[in-house]
């Protein structure tokens, strides 16, 4: 095992829709990517270039998402985007939801996030297919460099029994999102037990370390990752329903 | 926001019960450790330094624990080890125990592994109280090396709905395991509204890309982190009830 990096990639403007993500990121790229790296992508930026945002003033809430919201004190319109964003609600009390997107992700408010530009409120959903859109920004980054980049979308997540929040890959092009050790054996030829380890969560875990909540970096390089090349999808980070005790 | 960088901790030789776990751990960071870098240090050779090991042959399987072992194919003595080691069961179905160990930990298995050493098999259980084995390591080891040396003791958790397990701290010592920006606001004048970030469990996660789980090396640097010194505590980690919509 040899050392790791994970280091700010600088100089992203700000993004607004319609934007070519790509180009923006590659400008950066240029300067701070070699092969071998592994790029991590915030989604609020994917999300704003693929136009995936909602001005709250065009919403009408349900009267279930109004009485939600009114019990609570949350605003109605971002309680009827989150419940118009699931698939399935797993939970919703004592003012939060934690449902299931359609990608199949569990967490809370469906991924969205509020923001404000210009005055206006909006609110920020996840890319509409973050697998694909982390293939195009590989295909279109690779090209332009001239070696294979893969790339890690991410959000930050709450979890269940674990207090703070941190970032998971919900986006995954150009390797193996989980790192798989089974049948492999420890020095002493135990079998290792809970051996498939989320490799791609743990790269998108640390990246925040050098993104920032408040730092206004939206996107990280991975330097020296020992990772298995592969299509990807962040799919095989979404656990099967027949080991998931917590339907 | 710099660069950070995870380094494994080489030369740290198998450990024992009884081993003073600080002066092989010094012995390593003597080459490999500066001011300002965070320790990172798998639970497994803490709990065998401290003797937390049990030999499944001196354990005698409640009813309970042999009719679950029975009816899914698992060892009797290791789940009676796990509910021992258990002071609340979460879910126990599809052969797989969550439980709640006395630190107020939910994971599989409470934490419990199984090893092997001279034909022995053996239980590898927590360590009693991993924020003060992460005290005395850092006490010891900033004595030593004469400046303040944080230190993070992990574990590697499944969790509900992401498949691959990662690593999270269970013990540190020597700063704040989650970075609170509630009140913070971001460049538009909106408060970061899920903004507490698990940073001792996000540097957990990254070092396991560097220990890997069969290259044993247990132990990682993790450098150029910008964290909030503190006295630590994994408590911190672990969610509030009353925030916890899992009971």
């Amino acid at each position: 095992m040899k050392a790791v990096e994970f280091r700010p990639l600088r100089g992203i403007p700000q993004v607004h829709a319609g934007d070519d993500l790509a180009a923006l990121l590659g400008d950066a790229a240029d300067r701070d990517v070699r092969a071998g790296d592994i790029l991590v992508v915030t989604h609020k930026i994917v999300s704003k270039a693929e136009g995936r945002v909602v001005r709250l003033d065009s919403v009408t809430p349900s009267s279930m998402a109004a009485a939600f919201a009114a019990e609570w004190g949350r605003d109605a319109r971002q309680v009827e985007i989150v419940l118009r964003e699931s698939r399935r609600v797993v939970r919703m009390a004592r003012g939060m939801i934690i449902s299931e997107t359609r990608h199949g992700f569990v967490c809370a408010n469906a991924g969205v996030d509020l923001s404000n530009a210009g005055g206006l409120e909006l609110a920020v959903l996840l890319p509409e297919d973050p697998d694909a859109s982390a293939r195009l920004l590989r295909e279109k980054l690779s090209r332009r460099l001239g070696f294979d980049l893969p790339v890690i979308i991410t959000d930050s997540f709450g979890r269940p029994w674990r207090s703070g929040i941190v970032n998971v890959a919900i986006g995954v092009a150009g390797m193996e999102p989980v790192t798989d050790y089974r049948g492999v054996r420890d020095p002493h030829g135990y079998e290792l037990s809970a051996s498939v380890m989320g490799t791609a969560d743990a790269i998108a875990a640390a990246a925040e370390l050098v993104m920032g909540k408040t730092g206004g970096v939206p996107a990280a390089v991975a330097r020296g990752i020992d990772f298995h090349g592969g299509e990807g999808g962040a799919a095989a980070l979404v656990l099967e329903p027949e080991k998931n005790l917590f339907p």
